[in-house]
């Protein structure tokens, strides 16, 4: 049935190209899928027999195949046969700490062997060690350490990757985390966005002297922005975090380059994160566990997205949920992304996470999926993908799936066909 | 690092060969790599710096390449270099229903839009909508949708498979599901055990007269046995599922033929379940979430394994955990598994079952690998695998980690560098 469905799709485009005149040409199209476009504010936006064109890089259409332009638009060889398989977006993990040096299996063991968190630091585990190793490796080394990782979740859809830095907490090796986030994105033809987050955790040589640590990343941030390595400033205010204090001279860093803002807010106690980020007009507030009803609105009032990390929760097994109704009532659109990091979540599929998200938090998978596309680029101030309508990035993912609800149903498994980024195929289709 | 050890490896190896005499040559050689040989009843068995080397299939040499006998081996050719990469034994997947039609994510889906169980089933939904579809479904059509499942697990890992019937529940579709199982292991490369489940559930012409049923399942196994479709019997003992007696006259059917038994036991209640197949020298007890002290005491007389199915405790979110306590003082081994189904644990790796068993039940990273090899071979009564060790089969496993604990830790991501059965690469080395 594929075969026929090709034959004829394929038929069909090569009568309406034979006249084509070289000017309305588009680069590439693809025919014979089924589209879940997510326009609109509810359902897939399931469009069936449906087509995409795109030219430069940018979709210039998305429908059904009947409704493509009756003037030619794509050379046969540039069409590509989707064979009924399912497309969204391209999938977009919108906080990661995917940059590191080492890992932490090793902590993992001892915990579940029956150390306590203070025995682990006391052995010099926890964050400190990720920060011994991640100065310790050369930027190829870190680069090396970290790509296969930001590797698997391209290879499950992933086309627009944030990025934080946070583990160097030196100039020098803040510097190199970023440097290397860049480098994934030209390693692995996707978008990399960096996020700046100095203050992360307090460096051993500043012990007992924060605000003097805060000035450094203060001064740190301008450097860093002048090179061209921060798209975004993040800090993790929490009691063993910065205080609210801190966190807002880094804000103010921030607004003072114009460089857009986002938090680690309340996740483990209602610290007045989410708040504080939403009065800077923040993208994000991220965890948001113990985010009061008073944050929340705030956030709607920002504008700014909750962004769900289920899998620190599932890791750490946490049980106060964030305040889903709340953030439902209020219209604050949620985000589900990754956390991927050494410590509390060594997760490498942002579809886990999808899965995660409905299991643990009980969205629903077209919840999880819109949270992994449209409000995960509204979580990195990107307007221009996240959904599958002409104007937008051509960033698309095919599937071999059933149905939608599919994505974030299976627990692993390998249920793509193709990535595409601005277009073209990075992946080797299956 | 990597390229001078290679080197001087297979230098080493290439000079004891040079005076090799054909009638003690290896069929292949792995020298360079970490073994976790799960050896010893406690720990990973490891060894650095280890060589493996097999003959027919089988291992004839694993330990320390110091250690590696002086006649020659292997010819040079059949040598393989594991650039430092860590060596386990075959995963060994011994509980799923892999072979099913159709998927219930729709279902998944309505549940978490708030429909209760009871509407879903209302609409034709659970276990009777997978039933419909395995019987829709040619033989042909039922293995193309199974075997991406089996692919998903042989490439996280996996050399052993058990599979279920139990989707047929009548004699041409358990057989046809049987086939099947048999097919995936050709078309893998592969062994699969496969495991007649007739008494799965009573099937909707069944209605009522559940004896009968079993009298029918009784008539059934003999018939598949002939045919070489079965290599052990399971049953579903549970309040919504067949009675003890029930069950009982299903494992007498099975005793004489010779082939043994195991038990889906005390998942949502104590049932008395794992007693039970203990009485008959059950292999294995299975989800065992309520099994009570004396079942576990009946269970280490027989010398049952306890099968821990995390998938389906994760999915439905339950809390009552199996009596692991129980099980390590009596010295009741136990075994991991994914469990893949399509209403309950929707998992198509045994690495992340392997972290889940971890997550939600506490078993270290060492229990969840020795439940995924030496106990799931004892639950599947085999002994010639699940070690690394002279004599077993030469199933196992290349890993591109630091450590043993890694494959437990991360959620997801892409571990494999190559998997071997029998000797034989059956994955593309990556
Ligand atoms: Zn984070
Ligand atoms: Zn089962």
């Amino acid at each position: 049935m594929r075969g026929a469905a090709r034959t004829a799709a394929v038929a069909a485009t090569e009568a309406a190209v034979a006249t084509d005149p070289v000017d309305v040409r588009w680069d590439g199209m693809l025919v014979n899928a089924r589209l879940a476009t997510l326009v609109g504010d509810a359902g897939y936006g399931v469009i069936e027999d449906g087509a995409l064109g795109w030219r430069d890089g940018v979709l210039v259409f998305a429908g059904p195949r009947t409704d493509l332009p009756s003037l030619p638009h794509a050379l046969a060889s540039d069409v590509v046969d989707a064979q009924g398989d399912w497309i969204t977006p391209g999938l977009i993990d919108c906080h990661t700490h995917i940059v590191f040096g080492g890992d932490r299996a090793g902590e993992f063991e001892q915990r579940l062997q029956g150390a306590s968190y203070e025995e682990i630091a006391r052995a010099g585990g926890g964050i400190v060690s990720t920060v011994r190793a991640t100065r310790t490796a050369s930027e190829d080394e870190l680069l090396a350490q970290s790509l296969p990782r930001a590797r698997a979740l391209r290879d499950d859809g992933v086309t627009t990757l944030e990025i934080k830095s946070g583990y160097g907490l030196d100039l020098e090796n803040e510097r190199k985390m970023l440097r290397v986030a860049r480098r994934i994105g030209e390693a692995l033809d996707i978008t990399v966005r960096t996020t700046f987050l100095g203050a992360h955790a307090l460096p051993p040589e500043y012990a007992g002297r924060a605000d003097d640590y805060i000035a450094a990343v203060c001064e740190w941030l301008p450097v860093l922005h002048a090179e061209g390595l921060v798209d975004a400033v993040d800090a993790f205010c929490e009691r063993i975090g910065f205080t609210a204090a801190q966190t807002q001279r880094v804000f103010e860093s921030a607004h003072s380059l114009g460089l857009p803002v986002k938090l680690h807010a309340d996740q483990l106690s209602d610290g007045g994160g989410a708040a504080l980020v939403a009065g800077f007009g923040g993208l994000s507030a991220d965890h948001v566990e113990y985010t009061s009803e008073a944050g929340v609105a705030a956030m709607k009032q920002a504008g700014s997205v909750a962004v769900l990390l289920p899998g620190a929760f599932h890791v750490l097994r946490e049980t106060t949920l964030p305040p889903l109704d709340a953030f439902r009532t209020h219209g604050v659109p949620m985000a589900v992304a990754t956390d991927c990091n050494p410590g509390t979540s060594p997760l490498q599929s942002l579809r886990l996470a999808m899965s995660l998200a409905c299991t643990h938090f009980r969205l629903t998978p077209e919840d999880a999926l819109r949270g992994a596309t449209v409000h995960a680029a509204q979580a990195l101030g990107m307007s221009d993908r996240g959904r599958l309508v002409a104007g937008q990035r051509a960033d698309f993912v095919r599937w071999r799936i059933g149905q939608p609800a599919q994505l974030a149903y299976w627990l692993g498994g390998d249920l793509l066909s193709g990535v595409y980024a601005g277009g073209r195929a990075i992946t080797t289709d299956r």
